[in-house]
């Protein structure tokens, strides 16, 4: 079988493992288009991984009551539908998971999927605390600020959310999605991110990084603990340096694997995330 | 909170843990109008929980190869369309399904979820050996029967089946569905599936059962090895005897346990199945 870029993926390098952008619209098309897969079902199987593989690093039995508390940042794309199902799921598994949605889609899809969390009770915060008012150069050292400062308070919204969250789930952006698109909400909620010292779990790529070169992974992007890459990891996943990288795409046919040159590690019993 | 039924489920009686046809409609109709889950993600949710069930029972390491092979028969309703997503999800967990689906819906859902299948190289008989033929009363004599008799090739029919599977997933007919209501090759593979004598899976209900009453588990019924109810055990599971009882409900609401009153075992770690 020849792969999508017609070489024969038996001497494709080992890069190819991760997807180009490119290469990772087309695996998507011939889920949806060819092998007739909805995006329902889709975005539930990944979501549902989502909360699993966020199950093995951080165990329930082994976490305290704070710990449980997972904050669930969702964008408006479909990597934000991934983490609406990804909380529901945290909710299934007794986790706490609090969702911050600022930028709602019209979508039917997102819609229901809101729905769901909400009829579950699961809180839903109306803002989060920020930072882009903040001088960038005064960043980390917040304890060095003269009282009185009309900025001191910002330092300690971000320690509330460290203090009240055990971690914090990233469903903010997917790939080939820019900050800029998704409207300011969610670009204040990525500068947030960026400042909190509880781990972090992001979904597909790091939000702000570009899919393809890793751009973003600067000392201003963000630097999650945990990358859970759905149906196949990107190419910006080879600059990942957090402690656990899943990818979650059993669901991903063996011919597709095949057509895409994906040599991933297999999945055990019924594990439908597999740790890289 | 009060049951469906008016009364405080705190005082139900035990018995109100499996649910009559009637509250199984409500509790689907509360899943899908209320809290606006998707046809699809319920019937993804299920048909993955159901093959998870058959794992456990047949754990794949403990099986020969011809033991992997499954026999997935499916109806045109709801319940072959869970049917559909299980033998995916046995397919993803490397064991060999082959379908039989004589009586294709003309709904989306089944369409695309039989062309996953069938993409996925997963065979679809085109018939199944049948036995309507054969007088019931020498069913089982097969041994004795004269050498030439017209019938004599049934018996080695089922038994090819026999031979050929390891097990049947029953995924005919669902709750509140006759089995006149399906036509005759779903009526002619319940009449196949009676005599076999490899291990049999039903799914929500045993094909034919009456939902409420469990009538039909006369001696003429299906008499399943394996048990999966779907969200909820209907009532006529309470005459169920085969070896295992699973609840694949993990999805459903807290609120909606309690409102229907469903007292069922709890479930270990991320496992969407618990024993009965």
């Amino acid at each position: 079988m020849i792969g999508a870029a017609g070489r024969d993926p038996t001497e494709a390098p080992e890069e190819r493992r991760f997807l180009s952008t490119e290469e990772a619209a087309a695996l998507e098309r011939e889920l949806l288009e060819d092998y007739r897969f909805g995006r329902q079902q889709l975005v539930e199987l990944c979501g549902h991984a989502s909360a699993v593989a966020v199950t093995k690093v951080f165990p329930l039995p082994a976490l305290s009551r704070k710990q449980r508390t997972v904050l669930v940042v969702c964008g408006p794309e479909q990597n934000g539908a991934v983490g609406l199902v990804c909380a529901r799921h945290l909710r299934v598994f007794e986790y706490e998971p609090t969702i911050f949605y600022p930028t709602r889609s019209l979508d039917p899809l997102h819609r229901d999927l809101t729905t769901q969390c909400e009829k579950m009770d699961i809180p839903f915060l109306s803002y989060l605390p920020t930072e882009v008012s903040a001088p960038r150069q005064l960043r980390g050292r917040w304890g060095m600020m003269p009282q009185g400062c009309p900025l001191l308070y910002l330092p300690s919204q971000v320690q509330l959310i460290n203090d009240a969250y055990g971690l914090v789930v990233d469903a903010v952006l997917g790939p080939g999605v820019e900050p800029g698109e998704v409207g300011g909400p969610c670009t204040r909620a990525l500068a947030t991110l960026k400042l909190l010292s509880i781990p972090l779990v992001s979904l597909d790529i790091p939000s702000g990084w570009d899919a393809e070169t890793g751009g973003g992974d600067s000392e201003d992007g963000l630097r999650p603990d945990v990358l859970v890459s759905l149906a196949a990891p990107k190419r910006c996943a080879g600059r990942f340096s957090g402690r656990h990288h899943f990818v979650a795409g059993r669901f991903v046919p063996d011919d597709v694997r095949r057509k895409f040159a994906l040599r991933l590690p297999g999945y055990t019993g019924t594990d439908c995330v597999a740790a890289l």
